[in-house]
């Protein structure tokens, strides 16, 4: 088994057995980029070290021919006192741990070979500077003495001379430090420095080897799920030096702007310096502009080196270079990080310079980079000068600044009358909440999950939100929160970072963001490619508003319940739950037509032709009666009945599992006059707007169906109505009537369904909550250490479970089409907008999906990536 | 079409063409037994009818002939002088619906054959009675004139001539009201009776036909499910007079007796009179063995018929006669209705008197009927003697008195102390009140359904219970109970109607049953029949006792949670629930521990070798916390807390949906120390019992599973705690773990799941809930209206819905068997002991069913009858 790979000999492709940056040195090597030579030791041999726990003969073997190798190819020699051999042993894994693992520079340096150094570039002062990094590299790395130790002796040397920076050190300086260096060697329990570079150059592969199981390495790779199996590969190189005086230097460089992905070299470098003094901060490195200035030709090498690895590597590439006595090496080339904003300009500039094509380009962008790119976030200083007061979860992503009120009524009030910018800090929230969390700029709860009441309706509304942010004990009554030995009162400033969960005192700077023109040029491509709809669910104007310029294609759900919020209708809505019988709920079943209708119309019109499907109601009705005595007091005055009657009412309305309880379609059944009113509010709408010229096609939706005898009950109930409002305006219109699906009853038996069915939708959270048997209002208490213990991969209110949820989507896609084979499927629960989701029901050959305003241009990329992914399996996300 | 079958042209399997009565009037006369000749209008010409509102000219050409035919046989004729045809005109369906349609005899008579039949027989007196029923027949029959028009002449002369029966009245008498019945005729809007017998005949075959749509045969059929479609068909008999003398008469008769199953003839007649006396109690019918003394040799042939009629029918036979001047003739012959006791001793003796087979007496028993033998009821007279003030639905059959306790502590301190009889009384019930309910001969709850807490606990023990009582308005604070304006207040007493779901003020009665031999014999025929295995669902020694009595192959079922409602162990439960982390947990866990090793070694003792699964903590742990102010203090104070501190944690642990919450496996992952300490438990027992013996192989079942993960994840608790609490002993034992399968997601990834499970067993009563999203203690609001509405069929809580759950059943059926063809696959939700439920686990191929104690008979019996049906789908239940 060959273990050991010449750069000639290897290629980017071998990164499993050759690193990452092996590879790369072997592709630019091989590309005639001015790479110094060297060999990788590969993850094999990395493996056979960890079962033998030394380095076995057969390397040993390898790794003498491929010094002897090296030898030729250089025309230098270890120990040699004429042109000594120097290399650099770096880690380099299959996936890149920044930092994580070690890396050692001039070894073959010792007491002889540093005199050779010295004489040979005519620089003692450079040649000691190289050994004393030797010694301290080493030492730390191998042996593990402290660095601090290494730095006291030079920061000592440093002061007794009065330097400012280490480039004051003379030669005769770094000798001593040398020598006192070596001396911390004997004083350590190590004895001494080993002279011979073939000893150094085995100890430290050791040392690389070993690093692959140090604690950061493995911390690190846990938190990143990178397998422990995978082993580092070991890259030796000659040494180029970057430290030999003013026409060396060392730097790094990106290919754009990784800011703003502007096409432009991007990077900075240090004159006189080895690798680690760029990174390390000693000194302050320059803008690689200014090098165009002091070493023009070096410039334009790297430019042309730039293009060349772009052009070949098709990305924006991240470079290390060293200039040696002005000759440039190329040290290391990897993929560029970027923002999200320079990933997007960057591919969608690749393509209009013919780079890669549209459909790499859309590939290329993760779907959430996209998301992260609609929402405020505060400024990267600020963050940085103030102390995070607690955590939650990342609800709805943004950031926003306001005063804290802890009830929905003082935040009303607040922003009405004062106008101010409020935050709305409770326990949680419950639809009664709603006319305070329009008003807030963002929305911060101590309980709950990604799926609390909170959180689907902050992110409905673009609101920024935090959840679940359980160090908060917020007193509601005494209008005051704790957190820390901190006291948040009413009307204090806070600012929350609703994109990475965290909450700050007072009012921190934010920078706006929107959908600039290259985001917009890749959307365009997106919904060109897409094979799956994008519509939003939007109950209001509002919400609708914000989808459409994000180019929605139509609502694949509006929440008819949520008008019912206001306060002049949950009035009505009230009456009607206390009366008696249908006649008592004839009165507020009228006033609430009036107003349902205008809603409808509204939403209608701003559609202008666009698809708009319509829930009917949803929720149990005791969700829309009070909750606490003083409350029950109010609506009771409000309502002018006995507050006994009343509690009586919430008495014989509660349930013991309202998830599972008397809602939906249910409501139909028992109380038909409701769904008349709403479909009536519907027709009267959409007559309105017939008679003004512009032509709706209602889809109704029914909750909740159980069953094909259920579905066409209700949709006979619907029908009707509907048929009734047409004939009394002798008007004619098409209808569609489906149904969501959400009860796993109604999944396995689609087919059936499917009969009385024009449309289905999946009610993805229902359906999850009922697959799993888990309550999103109440799986807070075990879903982290389920996440934790590995027994879930992920949280499935968040990304579609597969197996299960998916497996029961299945059946019933295969069932309504085995009916009706051109029927129509969406999926309109909280998973509508999740990328890993959408290509899920790409395959699952859904429809269309429907998701909240924000996440309608996430949706569309991802919808695109599925479907790139089923047609062209061979594109790869990079 | 052939319209008319003459009696020996039809046969028994006619009976969708010829009605019931039809069919065996022809078979009675193949078979050579001395009917009546005539003949029957099929259902065919019923549905002619229909369709013309007229009889068609067809028919009418037909039934010419049929009286040509007739005439001919009997030697007689329409308006003979000498010898006149009489015929009756009896209606008949395909499904019997006793005194749903019309009758009318002595068709025929006129004022001229009234002559000729007095001259031919002698008795003038003979034939004016017939005249004059004949009139009053037909007068109300046809023309809708009033009975009570016809009773008050007769009345009036029986008054004027001080009679005091019937039989008092004289020829001249029966003239007199012959002249006043046809003056009624011309008072009405009628005119005057038809004299001629064709018209007779035509015109009362058109009022069986059109009584096919009167209003109580349609109100019949509808609340009988039979279907409208089926119609009538009309026999035409000649007549045999029971009126003529003191030789002649008319009875009815069962082959044995209805009441016991006894092998004697069983029934009653009366002398001198015509077949609607018998029916009407206008006299005292004679019980007929007193026939055995007046006419001996009648009553020998009729004994000879009857056997003949058992022989060929093969079952028990309700049969009508006439004697006319010392002959006997055979009026119907149809199958015996009988009482449950009845009909298990018949089948079995039939089986004896090698009549039939044992599987076709396994067949004949409806499971039901074993179900209501196994519980005690009140005297039908005491039933007769009271009201009913309230109903409820029947959830735990049987008859028990008591005195009234509206809380547990209450009906406990009763029982106790006072050694009262004690009822109790509430809105519903909770775990908490099971010490009052174990002491209650009933409860009694105005809230509810089949599956309600109360229900199935009473279930369980097998206490009567009635639920949903909503009339009932309950005041446990009062302690006092109102309904319909009666008042019921503590102590006092009233009686519970647990089968047919009735409650009634006072002490009534009741008679006791058992097991009695037959229904033994029987069920040791079904126990070597069945394929499935019948268990029980038993949490107690008590409840494992009643389910051995009944010989139950083991337990199926142990929910453990129900050993922790004892008061000393909710305390330790409480402390456990309390604790702030596992060393808290410790020593509540430890005395638990010690409860609970006893508990188990006494279930394993009885269980003596049959198999027991346990399964571990079920419910979420806010179930044990209190639920009120006044509780909360109580308990806080018992736990020597601050009150604050316990309701802090009571709010912490309180859920939006509970069935969907933090409970089952879910608690092992974040409270692993529960199971432990059950596991524990588990092994002492069974460590114990090994110690003395009995050698005991644990079967431990984990609830709520979702997936395969989870599941191996709990199992390896399990299994380390097992191995562990073995090696400390240094002993061995074979054990399996398996699953409930009630998550729909355990069921999709079945092929999954069975790779960690031993076996599976069904919670239908989840399964249930999630299929359908229905919660079962909510369901009572819509339950009702979807039942009314035809939306389902049956509560699937009762009775498995097929096509829903029963699909996700199969699922999960076939991916465990895929996995592993030999796991056995149980189920032990409510269902488990539902007949219909059975017949489609036998389907299936489910292993087992586990039951409530007093179920297993009834599940015994049903599984039988589903393997029967599987393997001898021929055979037929009657």
């Amino acid at each position: 088994m060959k273990q050991i790979y010449a750069f000639a000999e290897g290629n980017r492709s071998m990164r499993d057995l050759l690193g990452g940056k092996g590879a790369n040195l072997a592709e630019m090597t091989n590309l005639g980029l001015p790479v110094p030579s060297g060999f990788t030791i590969t993850t094999a041999a990395c493996h056979d070290f960890q079962a033998h726990h030394q380095l076995t003969s057969s390397l040993l073997h390898d790794l003498d021919q491929a010094l002897i190798d090296l030898s030729q190819l250089t025309e230098k020699k270890f120990d040699s006192t004429t042109n000594p051999l120097l290399v650099s042993v770096r880690s380099g894994a299959p996936i890149s741990m920044p930092g994580m693992m070690d890396t050692i520079l001039n070894i073959g340096l010792n007491d002889q070979t540093v005199i050779a150094l010295a004489r040979l570039t005519n620089n003692e002062r450079f040649a000691y500077d190289s050994y004393r990094r030797l010694l301290a590299m080493f030492g730390n790395v191998v042996y593990g003495i402290a660095e601090s130790a290494f730095d006291d002796i030079l920061t000592k040397i440093k002061q007794q001379q009065h330097y400012q920076s280490d480039l004051d050190l003379t030669a005769a300086d770094l000798k001593t430090i040398v020598t006192e260096f070596k001396a911390l060697y004997e004083q350590s329990t190590v004895g001494r420095f080993p002279q011979d570079p073939h000893e150094q150059i085995l100890t430290a592969i050791t040392a690389v080897f070993d690093s692959w199981h140090n604690h950061r390495a493995e911390v690190y790779r846990q938190e990143n799920n990178i397998p422990d199996t995978l082993g580092t590969a070991v890259n030796i190189q000659e040494m180029v030096f970057g430290n030999i005086g003013d026409r060396s230097g060392t730097g790094v460089a990106f290919t754009r702007n990784p800011a703003t992905g502007a096409n432009v070299l991007f990077g900075e470098y240090l004159l006189n310096a080895q690798g680690e003094d760029v990174v390390s901060g000693i000194r302050t490195p320059q803008p690689l502009n200014t090098l165009a200035e002091t070493l023009p030709h070096l410039y334009d090498q790297l430019q042309d080196i730039s293009n060349t690895l772009e052009t070949h590597y098709r990305d924006m590439q991240d470079v290390e270079f060293t200039i040696e006595n002005g000759r440039l090496f190329m040290l290391q080339a990897r993929n560029g990080k970027r923002t999200p904003a320079a990933a997007v300009k960057i591919v969608v500039d690749f393509v209009k310079e013919g780079l890669i094509s549209q459909n790499e380009a859309l590939m290329r962008i993760q779907p959430e980079l996209v998301n992260s790119m609609l929402h405020a976030s505060f400024e990267a200083q600020s963050l940085f000068d103030h102390e995070i007061i607690a955590t939650g979860l990342p609800a709805s992503p943004g950031a926003a600044s306001g005063q804290v009120y802890f009830t929905a009524a003082a935040a009303k009030e607040a922003h009405d009358n004062a106008h101010q910018h409020v935050i709305l800090m409770r326990q949680d929230t419950s639809p009664e909440d709603i006319d305070g969390m329009v008003v807030s700029e963002a929305i911060v709860t101590a309980r709950g999950g990604m799926t609390s009441h909170a959180a689907v309706v902050a992110r409905g509304m673009g609101a920024t939100s935090i959840v679940g942010a359980s160090a908060l004990q917020i007193d509601e009554i005494q209008k005051v929160a704790h957190v820390n030995g901190l006291t948040i009162d009413e009307g204090d400033w806070v600012s929350v970072d609703g994109t990475a969960g965290n909450l700050y005192l007072d009012q921190l700077p934010t920078t706006e963001a929107a959908i600039d023109e290259n985001l917009a040029q890749l959307l365009v491509w997106a919904k060109a490619t897409a094979k799956l709809g994008v519509y939003t669910n939007a109950d209001t104007p509002a919400d609708f508003k914000k989808a459409l310029a994000f180019d929605a294609d139509g609502i694949g759900l509006t929440r008819t319940e949520h008008m019912f919020f206001k306060p002049e209708r949950l009035l009505q809505m009230r009456r009607l739950i206390i009366a008696e019988d249908a006649a008592g709920r004839k009165d507020p079943l009228a006033k609430l037509l009036d107003m349902q209708q205008n809603d409808f119309y509204e939403l209608y019109q701003l559609a202008n032709g666009k698809s708009v499907t319509i829930r009917l109601l949803d929720p149990p009705l005791h969700e829309f009666l009070p909750h606490d005595e003083v409350e029950l007091h109010q609506v009771a005055n409000q309502l002018e009945i006995d507050p006994e009657q009343l509690r009586a009412r919430v008495t014989s309305l509660k349930e013991a599992n309202p998830m599972l309880g008397h809602r939906g379609d249910r409501l139909a059944v028992t109380f038909p006059d409701i769904y008349q009113m709403q479909i009536q509010a519907i027709m009267n709408a959409v007559i309105r707007l017939h008679q003004e010229g512009l032509i709706v096609n209602p889809h109704i939706m029914i909750p909740l169906t159980d069953s094909k005898t259920e579905l066409a009950w209700v949709r006979q109930l619907v029908v009707d109505q509907i048929d009734a409002a047409l004939a009394d305006q002798h008007w004619t219109v098409d209808y569609t009537v489906g149904t969501m699906m959400e009860m796993p009853r109604a999944c396995v038996t689609a087919d059936q369904v499917a009969e009385a069915a024009d449309f289905f939708s999946f009610g993805t959270n229902d359906l999850t909550q009922l697959t799993f048997g888990y309550s999103r209002d109440d799986i807070g208490s075990f879903l982290p250490a389920y996440l934790e213990q590995g027994i879930l991969p992920a949280d499935p209110f968040q990304t579609i479970d597969v197996d299960g949820v998916g497996a029961l989507m299945q059946l019933a896609v295969d069932g309504g089409r085995k009916t009706k084979p051109d029927l129509p499927i969406g999926v309109c629960g909280e998973v509508g907008g999740d990328p890993a989701s959408i290509n899920f029901f790409e395959q699952l050959g859904v429809t269309y999906v429907s998701c909240s305003p924000y996440r309608v241009p996430v949706a569309r990329l991802a919808a695109a990536q599925a479907h790139l992914r089923a047609i062209e399996p061979t594109l790869q996300t990079i």
